[in-house]
């Protein structure tokens, strides 16, 4: 992951193209660093072409009076003058096929691993890093440079191109920086008086905000190698003097003043964080010191990278490989709503072709391609295959549950039989399960029980079912009914395997269905005579109530409280049931969505988080003709009078599209296949129900002695412990994973991928911990996550044990 | 704008860099399509370099059957082969600041007069457009080629650089054009076996689903003129040949059929969205035939695309100059989210660099640069500036005011003297005005009279004061006080100016200002007295209720309310006093907030839509200190448990920064400033208070018999009609402006800068109409719109007298 050192400063340099000077301005640059006194590190970490005009001979060739402070290293050198993934495979002889390449990890472990035997040896320096050919040139396993080297995140300087064409090659390189996050700290070019191409990039760069640095040109290159180099080094002479000044010694201080301000503006970041923002979900009172606030500097796939404030080295000869930056897998997939890793570059692209096409464009009455694909897309070959027939669009989960139930309400009113008394129709009620969530603005909330999230103006309007719940408890698969419910029914019911939990289908005619309606039905009987509510709607989330504390419901109980919700005998206007799935659907618990799992169709479904790809907001509530036909008619105050300014908005849609694309990417791969193969009790088939957690890491965890229970499905682990049971105010699973969030190893391993060389960013929900990854995290990192899991909370059952 | 002909396949091609074959593949596939038995124009809109190597001449070369098929033009052409920018200045061989540079709309023009010539004269044909350079070498006036040919949006061909370093600087240039919103139908370039770029790009650009296409490469250029032409010339017999067949005819179906597939996903987007899309604030059963569907292809600045349907030409000789797209001025901004025109290419730049550094990131107990940069601009430097320490980020201006409420509930809940009882907190209510609109939330809602918005769950709390209105009624800038509210007080008040109706300090001791304060205590005491609900806090959207029909409010009327609701003698506990300025506030109205205006600092204030210059939602509600301490305690229980999971999301916020510094740069240019002086009583000075419309056309306007009467401010026009009185269901104002959404003189003027040659899109709330600018619309184009309206209205007035 990203480096970062008070004591060293690191710059990558990217050209324009191939051949715009990039290994003479960085020559100058380690010369006139070397110049000022400071230790300079020149990594190339791939070099092509004959070594006799290898790129470190200028650098080599340096007689200054601080020679013995250069040091050059290049990692990987290949003979043949292409790009380095044809140079690779050449190289090796071979045909194509069998040549072994290192791959982006090998070789980015590589590189760290010199950047932090840099970070030892010196108390104070600089490195540069040269990349090969332009921004966009293939790495040797083919992935290209921008892409290659981001897990990295070095500050860049680009080497503009001073020839004709120059001015396109430079700005498009510096557009595929931002595109993949890069802090670009300066454009250094060639003073090339016929094209002037520095002149326009001045201006052009300057209004940006990025500082252009112009270089006097190199001579012309000869045949002689002899005489280039003496003419090379008159030029060097003059333009890295002895006088320290210049513009080669500007573009030093310069991109050191970025290095400064760099750190200067991390460290401030708490402090000013502190007095400015509030946060969501936070008790400022408890979280109030700068070491509290997370400093995220960027991300990349799983990982944070955090900044951890260190002091300045006490002495001029400490040194330190530690990185002021250390990478933290997000565990809480940055709030559930992240699915296929942070900084995808594709869905970067994709925001940006929509923001280039369109902007926002009005929604109502209009369309445009992005949103009506993704209509679609959802509506026939998503979760609303076989039943949905429209999409409505809106911002988050929160408000698409308000469109659901706005929806569900009006539709119950105008089919509802007898006809609703005006009374009756404000005071409309929902059915549902206690530890509901539906978002959190009001009416989402009205329709949950009253709960530590309720805010003043809360009214509850329903009733709620205290539901059967599904864990691993000491090893064994189990559905706990709670104690309330009946008498007559055992209150653990145990499975061997997940599939054969949750075939609902094949449940329905167990007892325990049988008791479910039982029950079920008197309950509501009993709720319909003694109440004046009329209850209008059914609200669930399937499978998994995620802010309610990441409770498992049985499904089976579910899906038979749909079937009562629709009987006739029980309700003379079917209720109108509604699937909220914003945490639940794409994949989250290994389903696209758990409609066809329960097995009856809802009225409406809701949609959001993953959607995007864990980028930005958007929201889908998808409905059944039948909905969408109640609000159809000749008069404007029947239509559904709902919308938001951002409707539909083009980026959005554009990257969900781009999501959706990415996602039906993965579905038969290999790392899915595998995962659903383990959870199979039949180890050559593939178990729909699966998670991308180990069954034995689930079993493991699921016998220790503060663990009351755990529970996996999909990209979720949840571990319920034992302890205080004062519900989301309760701190003991916050305390008992504390250690976690550190890397313990800091930063001293070569690779990224030893748990204790990266910490874990949780979030909690009173006393139960949550643990997600991403639908493309690999099984090496979910792995390492899950010892690092395992270690920290072994240590603490040891601890409570003695 | 952007064109499109159903009988004219049209083409850019656009080059990775300089000197990558552009015009060797643009000739072949000139020659392709004409033996083919196409008529083909081949443009080079700006042709820099010696005449004898003109980028024309291959083609006039051409010696095929099909020779008089082709035509060649060229607009600009300079002989210095350098960048078009500098070879126009080098030709007028005037010292640069004396330089006459075609504007980039004179240039623009040019190429669309030159199109459109070319669709009136062939039933059938193809054009190819080469550029010059690569895709961000500058054009004539500077601007970069992607940039300033934005607005036609063609259909693009980009050509691959088969050189070493190639594929770096394709890939960056088709991200560039992506960036820009281009439609990018096909990379084509040589097949140079040594780098085998073709081969990676192949792999690459197949997996991003664009088709890669590659070419035998040509024969290379000798220094004899004779002889290279004849080598050309075999290169071109050979790779288009009369077989029709090859790499090159292959590239040419590929266009075609990328053409007609456009044309026919176009063709079919209305139906398809009307079976699937379920639009927010539409009665379907009023809008549910094809033709009233608005197919929105691109947008760019002020002006959607909107592709019509045309019927094929009936015959093979017909042809026509419509194009299928056409402007039309989005006078809605997009329900008032826009302000900075359509795909601005830097908010587009920012959305995909916080997407490649961060994607989102959670945002409780961490921070991000995004973040905090925005939240301490909008507190200490924006909106908050003097009284806001703290921003809270959600997603929509409505989730945004629901944090409000929850805030100021809770805050007051905390101080009220005496104590409230539980059933008082649940029963707090809100004091605001008649036709407040606060979101469509059901809490946002919850705080406003019931009206044709409200649903089933409504439950209005509070009291609602019928405002005083400001307007320009037969001329005059006019106070009107309803009727109900006094009997003393005269129902109009006039003023000479914007500046002295809007100076609120001012009128803080008039005579009005006391009946305000009367009429307010005595109603408020009799509300306290009566009724058992507590007030808790004021809600206003400030200066104009946007939603409620766009009415503008007497500020002084709002000043007043906020005096009383904190004055100690009426309540014994302040209310907490909110400013909704969604839709209100970053000069919305002029101003970048009303909060100086009204004199009177709020407790909380919201913003949403120009907040991210209209691309994606995002919203801030921004805090007093004294409301976030009353949240500040040891206990999660006290905290502000809302917050949505895209909290903060880093795209959202690093766009916000950008508008606002885009909007600062605004602030004092020209347009601004003249603006100002119109409005100004003094022609020297500059009104604060002041309009981007014309006084003299709100005059007009406000004089016709069918209009009530007019008012506008900053970006803002309305309209409200003489009629029927239904609300919002009133279809009074889309009646008299149906006409106005239609290109008159269609597409036949050479610049769309006539009010004929573009429709207007506009959005109506009941018997009120309203226009908005952007922040940056021009002049001209707002004049443009002023004659367009006046023409409208004007021919209905005549028809409604006769």
């Amino acid at each position: 992951m990203s480096h970062l050192y008070r004591h060293l400063r690191i710059h990558q340099v990217f050209g324009a193209n191939t051949d715009v000077g990039k290994t003479i301005i960085t020559t100058a640059l380690v010369r006139a660093s070397a110049l000022k006194n400071s230790a300079v590190f020149y990594l190339k970490p791939i070099s092509t072409g004959p070594l006799h005009d290898a790129d470190d001979a200028h650098i080599k060739r340096f007689a200054g009076p601080n020679q013995s402070l250069v040091e050059t290293r290049c990692l990987f050198r290949y003979d043949e003058p292409v790009s380095p993934h044809l140079a690779v495979k050449m190289a090796s002889g071979a045909p194509k096929n069998a040549v072994s390449v290192p791959s982006d990890r090998t070789f980015l472990n590589s590189v760290a691993q010199y950047i932090r035997s840099c970070a030892r040896k010196c108390p104070a320096g600089h490195i540069y890093i040269e990349t090969a050919g332009g921004v966009h040139s293939p790495t040797l396993s083919g992935t290209t440079q921008v892409d290659s080297y981001r897990p990295l995140l070095f500050p860049t300087i680009l080497v503009g191109d001073s020839k004709l064409g120059g001015i396109s090659s430079t700005i498009s390189s510096y557009e595929s920086l931002l595109l993949r996050g890069y802090i670009v700290d300066a454009v250094i070019l060639f003073r090339d008086h016929y094209y002037r191409n520095y002149e326009y990039l001045s201006s052009y760069f300057t209004a940006r905000g990025l500082r252009v640095l112009s270089v006097d040109p190199p001579p012309p290159r000869l045949d002689n190698h002899a005489k280039n180099a003496e003419n090379t080094e008159a030029y060097y002479a003059k333009i890295v003097s002895g006088g320290l000044d210049g513009d080669i010694f500007e573009a030093v201080r310069h991109l050191d003043d970025c290095h400064t301000r760099r750190i200067e503006e991390l460290d401030t970041m708490p402090r000013r964080t502190l007095d400015t923002v509030w946060w969501p979900f936070v008790q400022h009172g408890l979280v109030n010191s700068e070491t509290d606030v997370t400093v995220i500097d960027s991300a990349w796939g799983d990982f944070f990278s955090v900044y951890e404030r260190a002091p300045e080295p006490p002495s001029e000869t400490a040194s330190s490989d530690n990185s002021l930056l250390s990478p933290q897998f997000d565990s809480s997939a940055s709030w559930w709503t992240q699915g296929l890793g942070h900084s995808t570059p594709s869905l970067a692209l994709a925001a940006a072709s929509a923001a280039g096409r369109y902007g926002h464009v009005i929604f109502p009455e209009a369309t445009h391609l992005p949103a009506l694909k993704l209509a679609e897309r959802l509506v026939k070959d998503g979760p609303g295959k076989g039943w949905a027939s429209r999409a409505f669009f809106s911002d988050n989960g929160s408000t698409g549950t308000e469109v659901a139930l706005k929806m569900a309400l009006r539709a119950f009113s105008i089919k509802a039989v007898p006809a609703l008394t005006p009374v009756e129709r404000k005071n409309l009620g929902v059915v549902g399960l206690k530890g509901s969530y539906h978002g959190d603005t009001i009416g989402a909330m009205d329709a949950t029980k009253k709960s530590i999230y309720s805010c003043e103006w809360h009214q509850p309007k329903g009733f709620w079912f205290e539901p059967p719940t599904v864990s691993i408890k000491r090893g064994k698969l189990v559905v706990s009914v709670p104690n309330p419910m009946f008498t007559s029914v055992a209150s653990t019911h145990h499975f061997d395997t997940l599939d054969a939990l949750y075939d609902v289908e094949g449940r329905l005619s167990s007892p325990l269905a049988e008791a479910y309606r039982l029950f079920m039905r008197q309950t509501l009987q009993t709720f319909n005579r003694s109440n004046e509510q009329r209850l209008a709607a059914l609200m669930l989330e399937p499978i998994v109530m995620g802010a309610g504390g990441m409770i498992f419901v049985d499904p089976l109980f579910q899906r038979v409280l749909v079937d009562i919700v629709r009987d006739p005998s029980l309700f003379s206007t079917p209720l109108l049931v509604i699937y909220d799935e914003v945490f639940t659907g794409f994949y989250r618990l290994g389903l696209e969505s758990a409609i066809p799992l329960l097995g009856a169709n809802p009225d409406i479904s809701v949609y959001a988080k993953i959607l995007t790809g864990g980028t930005l907001p958007l929201a889908v509530t998808l409905t059944s003709d039948r909905v969408f036909q109640a609000f159809y008619s000749q008069s404007k105050a029947d239509a559904l009078l709902h919308g938001h300014s951002y409707t539909a908005h083009p980026i959005g849609c554009q990257v969900a599209n781009e999501t959706l694309d990415l996602i039906s990417g993965l579905l038969q791969k290999e790392p899915w296949k595998a995962a659903q193969a383990k959870w199979s009790a039949d180890a050559k088939s593939r178990s729909t129900i699966w998670s991308f957690w180990d069954p034995s890491f689930a079993q493991a965890m699921s016998h220790l002695d503060i663990v009351e229970e755990v529970m996996t499905l999909g990209t979720v682990f949840t571990v319920k412990f034992n302890g205080d049971n004062t519900g989301y105010a309760s701190h003991c699973a916050r305390k008992l994973l504390q250690s976690i969030k550190d890397v313990v190893n800091h930063g001293s391993r070569s690779s990224t991928l030893a748990s204790d060389s990266f910490g874990i960013h949780f979030r909690t929900l009173g006393n139960t911990a949550y643990f997600m990854t991403s639908l493309n995290t690999s099984r090496e990192i979910i792995e390492e996550v899950e010892n690092r899991i395992w270690a920290t909370l072994n240590t603490q059952n040891k601890g409570l044990l003695q």
